[in-house]
């Protein structure tokens, strides 16, 4: 292993100056780097890769890993490195319960994110890849791993393969296996992908998986609220009132994310099987009621099957799978005993 | 309005030759035939159109229209007229409510279904062609109209222009407007026939629509018990359990669907609209818990539009919105309060 770049490092665009005289403690020691090691991937078998990471927040503070869905990044929240809004940033801050002053906050560029590593990739892998980025770091444990969506996935991953370097798990809207009902819907979207490459058309292809994406990701509650509009003819062709919306978000989707780097994300999702048991560090899981890619019942299996180590908290909201980016305050809320609260005895690993 | 073929036609292909001494009376009085009318389509004004039917059960029996969803026809069940299984063959018999011993089951090939009329269709239309056919045969009055699905949607259409003609409403799975969720995932579909279509691939873009449909008209809970096996990597690519079954869905519906007819009925979904207190005929709203397109929330709003005329059944199933298809026992002991019991005084229209 090799640590490529650990030095602080602005990235490529959208900054300002910094001045450190206006900068908080926390934010002085937002570090960007890439870590580049040979990794066993699962499906695939050894490859040289590189791991991309930002770490923020006081120095010395325990560390906790946050992990968000497949579109997440190292990225979490503006700070000196990257001023750029993070994908949490509203999860992220004085406060919260991943308040930079006490904690430091680690994330990855997920495996395969840039596009570069066509194979079947794993949650496994992207486990490996944390560890390898604390090994790199020299952070010998983790007081959490806070895991959303995919993130999640990752999380009940590393608890069951690294256990012995994790004091607490949080897995948000995330299970220990994909539902086959999910599974299929993906595989549905990697064959809208399919069906562009067929003619060159592969960025069509994933801006239509996206929208499919979409609808799994949100509820009927919250398109009956947004698009109640009567549909209209465009052009003789229907068009139904989400059909902007829908538009849009496969559109910026598309700006930003290569065509292999969903695929094989996606996949990955797929292949993603934990068994609960082996997980041993006391675990919150967190579901949405409403969820339509994790539903409530897999949630009650995974809690099931962690045993002594689990604990169950449901939330309703009307965002669905993505309840964990819109419902921040409640799932801060949450956070702050989950991250933060001492460890009954008996349960720790 | 011309009647150009009410005799008696065998169709194309799939019979073995009739011997009228092994012919039960109603059998006997299985007809077919078409009738070629203008009609003013909502959307599309004035045109010329054929509207393919067919007729049995006992003479002068009453009349019942049943109609089912984008995919079914004029073929109900097994006849005289053509011996193949019918899309309701569970459905229609003897001892079942839908008996041709005891009413006239009459049923039509939706307009649009042909692919040939390639404009906006609405439901409206479709109540329309029921009722050309209705005047075609000498039908003042039907005893009642079973929509399930699309054919839901035409029964209410058919009640709120042509209630004078109709005694009982049963509608199944279809509400008084398309669903803005339900309307998006729709709508995403028809950009898969889209995106095959930019290449000449409209086909296999049908395919997976029609796959992407499958998801909707089924439920979790369903593909949670078929296809729990843990997905293969092949030929370097992720395969989850469910892709045998929905290939083959995908290639059954694109056998026998004219890409065309499914665009355009596909959008008369979405177009449908009706004011439930246009209806004034006793109506029996038949609602599937976990219809994935059609909400219970959607059937209790279209029961308070209809208010004294409407009654509300709810089923459990998980084949979800397809549940009419495969719960035929539950169906028709619904149906037999539906559509045979006396109507109470003060309900009637």
């Amino acid at each position: 292993m090799s640590l490529v770049d650990t030095a602080y490092r602005l990235p490529d665009a959208a900054h300002e100056p910094l001045d450190p005289a206006s900068l908080a403690l926390e934010e002085l020691l937002a570090t960007r780097g890439r870590v580049r090691i040979e990794l066993a991937l699962r499906h695939a078998g050894p490859r040289r890769v590189d791991i991309d990471y930002e770490l923020q927040g006081a120095a010395g503070a325990p560390v906790v890993v946050v992990a968000g869905g497949i579109s997440a990044h190292r990225h979490l929240a503006s700070n000196a490195a990257c001023r750029e809004a993070g994908w949490a940033e509203h999860l992220v801050g004085p406060a919260r319960a991943l308040d930079p002053q006490r904690v430091r906050l680690l994330a990855i560029d997920f495996l395969g994110a840039d596009g570069a590593l066509d194979v079947p990739l794993d949650t496994a892998d992207q486990a490996d890849a944390v560890a390898a980025v604390l090994d790199a770091l020299a952070i010998d444990k983790l007081q959490a791993f806070v895991g959303y969506s995919y993130g999640a996935l990752v999380g009940l991953q590393f608890a069951a393969r690294h256990g012995a370097r994790l004091q607490r798990l949080v897995a948000v809207s995330g299970a220990h296996r994909a539902h086959p009902y999910a599974a299929a819907w993906r595989a549905l979207q990697r064959r809208a992908v399919a069906l562009g490459q067929l003619q060159c058309a592969e960025r069509q292809g994933l801006s239509l998986a996206r929208q499919f994406a979409m609808l799994s990701y949100r509820t009927p509650e919250e398109f009956a609220e947004r698009f109640d509009a009567a549909p209209e003819v465009v052009n003789g062709r229907v068009r139904v009132a989400a059909e902007d919306y829908l538009d849009a978000a496969g559109a910026r989707y598309v700006a930003r994310t290569p065509v292999t780097a969903w695929l094989r994300l996606s996949e990955s999702i797929d292949l993603h099987r934990v068994d609960p048991t082996q997980v041993r560090v006391p675990t919150t899981v967190v579901a949405v009621e409403g969820d339509r890619l994790v539903p409530l019942a897999d949630a009650v299996a995974l809690l099931e099957g962690l045993g002594a180590y689990g604990r169950l908290r449901v939330l309703r909201s009307p965002y669905g799978h993505d309840a964990f980016l819109k419902e921040t305050d409640r799932i801060d809320a949450l956070l702050t005993t989950a991250v933060h609260a001492p460890i009954p005895s008996g349960e720790s690993a």
